[in-house]
């Protein structure tokens, strides 16, 4: 963090996330056209506010969990400061939208998108803040003319932040995004990656403050017309199937090496707000690999690797 | 570790254990009748074994997965050896056999054992060992003579070796049990227990291993006849749905908090053998709760909380 003349405040971003909530909801919602989401709210200690809404069951969307979440608190415990010890103590605000999308058609990717903003304060002046975020998709089978447009999205994301961040600033989070969404017990990727980015604290506020917006509003403009794509192309129950089995390894991510999953159910948060992520269903085969040269094995061979998508793949 | 005459070697258990891996699957796969178990054999470096045993599809057997293993290290590594820091660098032995079954029936719980015995030696000479095991069931609709049956099963496992081990042994284990199938997460215990005991190493190696043998040996005799008993239930729909649910619990604290899972994962063994534990499928659902006074509301009310099961419940 460096010395700055912008205020620092979460709360533009606070407001930012809250309208980012509801227009990605009421795409969604009107998107699939044949279910709403549920809405809770949970009012938090010290004017906090946990506002998860889930769409369940849809024609087009089987499940979508959109939360919101502002964390107010007096002291910030030893155990959320072990990469910044002198921060113990501190009053902090945490602010983020966390959302997944599993569609019903398996030929619509699974996506995933989490924007986060973080400031701790004493004496209520600012001392400590950082910006996290990204997004990233999950094929059961691929398209390359998919990839290509949900990474070229991303690029177009942050590519007015470059002369602030530096001209490798996407290539970092795109690489960053691929560490980070492995399944390391099995050396696979979850998916085809995107975006990825935590602890930002620099160059200044809003610099931070504008890519972080940035991602979040290009979410929708990445995943819609993959969803619009691809709705009405036909399968049956041998995609099912491997939707299923695929939405396994979501599982496999999610509580064993999700940090923020992880995380959460070890210091008791809500926990039906947490694993709204987990898919409708998932299935487990004891061995199973797919026979060379179908579409499953596709998605293992072409797109379970990292590749140069922004250029074609 | 007391000093004692009894000779300290790990053969008696690896013979052991490879029988009761025969016995297990033979009985399991006879009373299914329709399938058989898959082994694989993978030889270890140093004259260790890996032998997995996998049934799949089964009419009365969704999946059950019996894994022997036997490993042999020149050096036993630091992460290793956390509670017994001087034995870092020794080399070591270790045995056990690992078993869940998931009955497609959902009136038929689902099972779980673990046994265990470790040897740590210097320049030939053992200088610690350790057992640990246990079972514990899951159902999913419960019946109470099934769960008397079974912790009655699990007490005269135990009971000969009171007098070695203290009148208290099987309240210690049961409790234990009790604490470590717990889904912290939710406060919600995976099943209704059974017996679990980890890092014994006294009062003789002699007590240990018949203490361990004896619970190995028991497994059937307590599982065997829930399987009879519920095998012709009826079952629809409504009742595999709330199986698979529940499926989706077992999921969650395999990947979350069991230690060996979680270890197994992190220090890379073979993932579909550490896997295999994993039911055929599960679901989520968000913020879901039993109606009241429904058979699924029963499991939560009767079932999922510490009983005195030996005494009737």
């Amino acid at each position: 963090m460096t010395t700055e003349s912008t205020a620092i405040d979460i709360a533009p971003m606070r407001g930012f996330l809250l309208d980012l909530q509801d227009e990605i909801t009421t795409t969604l919602a009107t998107e699939d056209g044949t279910t709403s989401f549920r809405e809770d709210i949970f009012e938090r200690p010290g004017g906090g506010l946990s506002r998860p809404r889930v769409l369940d069951g849809g024609e087009l969307i089987e499940r979508a969990a959109v939360n919101f979440s502002h964390t107010v608190g007096a002291s910030l415990p030893k155990a959320g400061t072990s990469r910044k010890p002198e921060l113990a103590g501190a009053a902090f605000e945490a602010v983020s939208v966390s959302l997944i999308v599993h569609p019903r058609n398996p030929y619509i990717p699974t996506s995933h998108a989490n924007i986060r903003c973080f400031v701790a304060s004493r004496d209520g002046v600012p001392v400590a803040w950082w910006f996290g975020g990204g997004f990233d998709l999950t094929p059961y089978y691929g398209f390359e003319e998919d990839c290509v447009h949900w990474h070229r999205t991303a690029h177009a994301a942050v590519a007015p932040y470059m002369p602030a961040f530096g001209d490798d600033l996407y290539d970092r989070l795109k690489t960053w995004c691929d560490d980070y969404f492995l399944l390391h017990h099995r050396g696979e990727p979850r998916g085809i990656g995107g975006l990825f980015y935590d602890d930002f604290d620099g160059p200044d506020f809003a610099s931070c403050l504008g890519l972080t917006q940035s991602v979040g509003s290009h979410f929708l403009p990445a995943y819609l017309p993959l969803i619009q794509r691809r709705k009405d192309h036909p399968y049956g129950e041998r995609e099912r199937d491997f939707q299923r089995y695929r939405r396994g390894r979501y599982v496999e991510f999610n509580l064993v090496w999700d940090r923020g999953t992880r995380f959460g159910l070890e210091l008791g948060g809500r926990v039906e707000s947490i694993l709204a992520s987990m898919p409708p269903d998932a299935s487990w085969r004891y061995d199973w690999r797919p026979e060379p040269g179908t579409p499953e094995a596709r998605l293992y061979d072409d797109f379970l690797r990292p590749r140069d998508w922004l250029n074609g793949g």
